[in-house]
């Protein structure tokens, strides 16, 4: 078996979950089993149905329905005991060698948040898995990236809200 | 009709085609009509079946099962020709104002060789539209990022590549 690699993307521009949800699809395309474990949202995407329609796989995470800047010391609990119990799902599925793709979306921010300790998550890393792995979110830890086979900084030169666009359905959610 | 606006992913990191893909699955998702024109690509990656699977439209405009650097010149005047043909496909489907979202994957290639001219398509732009467009490819020409309503650069910090592991399906292609 081939280890699988680990990718990384990261930076303050537009494009790292799309990247892993085009990833996604490329994988489907393929037969390939897929798993998507989404970090801090709670909210259907506009790309979980149809990602869902191909067979992937796809977890929310966050059992609370409101953005996590937010939220008090109380919620801030519930989500640290729900990211807890992603990480276990992802612990888990690594070790089914079932999936050929797992994508950690914004798990960038559980890890920058210490709610995933960096000791655990190397450990499982380094563990004999088949699945590529790929984490989503800013501010990407500097150990992650250096684990990492790929990592790509995805940088904002323009966007839409710098001119007061808001998000809009179906293109930015 | 409110005016689609434009993106542009370049850069050399990866992520810059799947970014696109991830939108249409998002699009696609809330029901959004969504047109692609994959420019140089002849062979079928394997996001293509999925993406039509779940209703996107794909031209893939290059009829040679050859990569670009490999040409010689007679075919790259074939090349060009395609090229031509698929600007065509895009202006006349711009004009239709039947689309959401359309993507001009690698089309940066093509401006930056000057296939397609500046002059033209900026005006094609300017031409009220109700399409999200999206040009994806390294070396986007700098009026058109200019222009452009979001622009993200994927910087490559780490790729597999630099460790001889080459192009993998299902993952790279």
């Amino acid at each position: 078996m081939e280890q699988g690699l680990i990718q990384v993307y990261t930076g303050d521009g537009k494009g790292k979950t799309t990247a892993a949800m085009g990833l996604a699809v490329r994988a489907l395309g393929n037969n390939f089993k897929v798993k998507i474990l989404q970090f801090f949202k709670s909210e259907l995407s506009g790309e979980v149905a149809p990602l869902k329609k191909l067979g992937a796989e796809i977890t929310l995470c966050n059992g609370q329905d409101k953005p996590t800047w937010t939220m008090n010391s109380e919620e801030e609990k519930i989500l640290i005991h729900d990211t807890k119990l992603a990480w276990e799902i992802f612990k888990q599925s690594l070790k089914t060698q079932e999936y050929d793709l797992i994508i950690l979306d914004e798990a960038n921010h559980a890890l920058n948040r210490e709610y995933i300790s960096k000791k655990e998550l190397l450990e499982a890393l380094n563990q004999p898995h088949k699945s590529e792995i790929v984490f989503t979110g800013r501010n990407a830890p500097q150990w992650l990236m250096d684990r990492a086979d790929l990592v790509t900084e995805m940088k904002m030169h323009k966007h839409p809200y710098q001119k007061g666009i808001p998000a809009r359905i179906g293109i930015e959610k």
